[in-house]
């Protein structure tokens, strides 16, 4: 079965900001969108400046996995859709969540925590190394991967403990992040994956995409039980008097 | 160092529902109270129509606890009340979740999930095992307790797993229920506790008052780092060029 | 690609108690088997009796994964055979663990605990409920599923508290068990099982073999990275001095 | 309550190696004795080559937590001693394994896995982060703390994933390494905790000997149920015919 994947991105900074046009002229979502194509997905693209930002109730019955970037302008996506989202997540839907999308409204609702981290644009070395070898989000991955040069986010990481960490970060400065990160929400299922700085060709890179690709794998709804919740004043036993 | 613990009811059932009236005289939170100030520790009590529901800042900045009562009045909660305890609860302060404060906003802000579950009013026993025997919460426990009659919560319950599961319940009518889950957000630290129906004695019984305390002890806060989020431009190595 | 699975089975209650060759004329192992060629797996048998219990380096070699039967001569399974089943595992091979199997010396010594646990044969229904519906393991799954007649287990289950706890388990004589319990070792999986009385009929319900079939799939192999462990005298970095 | 400790030493390299002796000329076990005792513990030394490496029942029955540290003789402690150091631990003792301990006979079998990893003496710094700031092994912490000189160890560590990780190293020469693992095994707990080698004057810096500290409180035992396991012929409720 063809996995339809939604790649939202918030698509401001490619305009605005010269620098990072130059690293992603058609948006950052593309490479992303591409390397998904070539997995056999069936990928749709929804941005922040669309309608609705691209998320209509009618896109997320038809998504499997939404994949999220936003950084500048978290302030600017409306709870309403926020809710949506969270609502198609807790009812199946997997959700990626990628690098600065830490501080999106979404994922601070998912979470129930601050999300909040440390950060600092030096260009940094950044190894991410694999500590949960057997999951499938580490399918055909080295021992680590390098990123030559990022954004360093670093800990205390204010998420709640991942049901999975499958990935550790290296920092050239000095810190480590909890990097790969996979938590059960409702019936579906989060990653969190770290790397993917604007200015920074991250997301050409093939082991990073490759995590990408074995993450929306991963998050892929199951179709389990369809849970009835509320008033059940029937029991299923007898109840002595 | 005296507990410090804010005692927090809605309050509403005892004036309004006879029945409740006649279990609970004073509100469900005495007996409560009266048991954790056994303990030798220092307890307040902060009520949903007083103003700010009881919880100014100059209380939660004194309370290590707060305990959470809640059912009928959820949505009379102010978000920005709920946003104030959820900066305590991250910045250190335990919270303790009872019975139907499933449903309470700050429990589903904290959670991230709809936090619902199936229940059924049919007067039947609940039977709590413990199943992580060396667990805080579970000393001076057997190896389970009865209530003879309890409002039934049935699985699937919405929450995200527990980072610790200490009790599950076994309830006549053929359900099972995660009643004794743990939890870190933030640098605080979250239990919630399944029993309390409103019309029935569960707050007077010897074992789910000791829960409750092992609970308080296990939420106290921690003086651990204080952590400093945000932009660290100062990387803690050289970053080779 | 084809998953290859070992269904392993102690296989003597079967010549010696008329009681269970009613039940299982050919093994108990017969019925899963056939479910899981049914499946499109691939499957072989192996046996206690067989040399090496049926567990030779080339078997075990083919093998992505095993599921385990064991209850009146655990200790009859030689040291040396456990041993070779253990590194498998930790160098990914999936383990299914079923029923008695418990107390098998793989899962012992894979759990590191005593695996005990409380039990009773008094044919008493089983419900067994999902709590975690967005696993695989309860793809296809209702909310729950009964077992008209099992063997009850009780808490306290003597496991390490599982990666993710799947499934949870309702007993009409008033105890609850972890039922599906997921866990990571070294590079493979193991997912603990608990229903399979060998006197009840319990490897012909469809709901239970769907379960091991989910089970199998889960716990597929995983080509991630080949860890290299030891001496790493280089550092990936130069050391300042 | 005073804690009793009992700190473990294999005890050779002090004898044999003079540049061990050099740095703790009475054993390692003197520096972490000292600092307990200053905590008010009451402590107890105990080595290999004492009879039954000074682990007799009599020891063990009046250990609250043992502490272990061993390396170029782990094929010496005797199996018996190791089976019955896991009873205890199952029984409710607290174990903190400390540094080259992790491929002790009594990890490895607490544990289930290799417990291998990658290691290298190269007198690198070791960073170690805090990433769970609210749990008692946290207390008294600062967000990070630096060890000048240490050998590395790096992932993969083979371990299961622990029931919460506190501690992540960053090494200068670019590994990480989750540096703080607490589990649960049957009553008792168990701490890992990486930094020691029998080189480097470690175990004389505050902050080494705070954490070790804070994880001999943290696994106190709790006295919990008293778990009966075993045949339970009488059902707690009437099972219908």
């Amino acid at each position: 079965m063809t996995l339809r994947v939604t790649v939202w991105n918030e698509f401001r900074h490619e305009k605005t900001h010269e620098a990072v046009r130059e690293v992603y002229p058609n948006g950052l979502h593309e490479p992303i969108a591409n390397h998904l194509r070539e997995q056999g997905m069936e990928v749709r693209i929804a941005t922040l400046d669309e309608p609705e930002h691209g998320l209509t109730d009618a896109v997320l019955a038809q998504t499997d996995v939404l994949t999220w970037w936003g950084h500048m302008a978290h302030g600017d996506v409306k709870d309403e859709i926020v809710e949506r989202v969270q609502k198609r997540v807790l009812a199946g839907m997997g959700l990626i969540v990628l690098h600065s999308g830490h501080f999106s409204k979404i994922f601070k609702r998912l979470m129930g925590t601050s999300c909040d981290l440390k950060w600092r644009e030096a260009n940094e070395k950044e190894r991410i190394w694999v500590v949960e070898p057997g999951h499938p989000i580490a399918e055909g991955l080295g021992e680590y991967f390098e990123i030559p040069h990022e954004e360093m986010y670093g800990e205390r990481f204010d998420i709640p403990a991942p049901d999975t960490l499958v990935l550790v970060s290296w920092f050239q400065g000095g810190e480590i992040f909890r990097s790969g990160c996979c938590y059960h929400r409702g019936n579906g299922k989060v990653f969190y994956f770290r790397p993917g700085h604007e200015t920074h060709p991250t997301y050409y890179q093939p082991e990073v995409l490759h995590v990408i690709a074995n993450g929306v794998r991963w998050a892929a709804p199951v179709p389990g039980p369809q849970v009835v919740f509320g008033h059940h004043p029937q029991p299923l036993e007898a109840i002595p008097v």
